[in-house]
């Protein structure tokens, strides 16, 4: 198999018959050595951080599976830390969508004139461009479409697919208790151009609090599947 | 009269039968000396750039008034600096909506990834929330309308009449061979919910180049008015 792309905690390997296979890795991304799902980069190694994330991913991957949302997802190997996935294209460079629940994160630090710490945001979406250059940069719809990165229809499939696999994400953390912030989804298209979910939904793509306490991506899986 | 308001570019006074007057003062926007009009602290001061930047508002307030675009503009003194108004309310803390003929600044900050240097845009709009601290975060119209700012439906007519008057703007520059690259706009209601154009037209609130060269606010007043 060939390795076609290196990411901060996933490396991307061709298959022979044109699926994907994705080795998680125990990288997440932070800073400083703080574990933040909103980084650009790899801000430590947690042994077995991989397979946890995997484990929620299928475990997700699985739950939209029930409902006929469509992903990339085939099946995982926990033991190998692997995910089979069919291919598809992304948006432009790269596109992040944000599903929003309370107001933390990058969306305080924006609009922090008229949003309390934590308040309730009813589902909020946006989409970031992928460019660590410049910082993940937040982008309108208009400027999406001008920048040929997604037209009119896709941006309204994107912005009701994110709110959709958001409530599911949502529903099954509130089964124990805990309490979806926010999450990052990332969608592509698949060879019949449907916009399909890709990447991974695990304690790394989300902010997820019980009782007030956020909770750490490894012990959110713990929580999620035991 | 009352002085209500100290303002970075103007100071703002209440008369007594209700209108306010505009007291344009000679520092302009930037930084480190040098003029940007995207900058959100006063970089220099310029003797004249009072007068030079309310003699273009006048210009094209009036321009816009043979249009019916309404505005909140009664009249001006050029003599003494001076610009009357009608009251009007601002939405939020206040907003800036910038029209983008051409991609550079913060615009290309944002989207290089997408947008070569100088790429035409053809009159994309977008609005930024006026906050020093958070440096004039941009902002969708979800977000607009999730934290009480706009509605949907002052949304889009800001967004159109944004268009409309840079148009404008842009057509009375092209009769002397400038170009417009972009121009920020305020909007505020008046006593009728009706919403106007407020704050001024002039050289701090645009980018414009002729063969090319970026031309200084002064230099742009005394091609325009000559």
């Amino acid at each position: 198999m060939e390795r076609v792309y290196i990411g901060k905690t996933k490396d991307v390997y061709k298959q022979e018959d044109g699926n994907y296979l994705l080795q998680f890795k125990d990288d997440v991304t932070g800073e400083d050595g703080v574990f933040d799902p909103g980084a650009n980069t790899v801000g430590l190694t947690i042994d077995g951080a991989g397979k946890a994330g995997l484990k929620l991913t299928k475990f997700f991957f699985e739950k939209l599976k029930d409902r006929e949302i469509p992903t990339h997802y085939i099946d995982a190997t926990i033991e190998e830390a692997t995910m089979t996935v069919i291919p598809a294209s992304i948006f432009g460079e790269g596109l992040e969508v944000i599903c929003r629940y309370r107001a933390v994160g990058s969306f305080l630090r924006r609009y922090g004139k008229y949003a309390e710490e934590g308040q309730v945001l009813d589902g909020f979406v946006e989409v970031t461009l992928k460019d660590d250059e410049r910082k993940d940069p937040p982008i309108s719809e208009d400027a999406l479409r001008m920048l040929g990165i997604l037209t009119t229809e896709e941006y309204q499939v994107l912005k009701e697919r994110t709110v959709q696999i958001a409530d599911v994400v949502k529903e099954e953390l509130a089964v124990k208790g805990i309490e979806l912030y926010d999450i990052k989804l990332e969608f592509g298209k698949d060879s019949n151009n449907q916009i399909i979910l890709i990447d991974e939904i695990s304690g790394g793509n989300m902010r997820a609090y019980k009782d007030g306490e956020y909770i750490e991506p490894l012990k959110l899986q713990k929580i999620m599947i035991s």
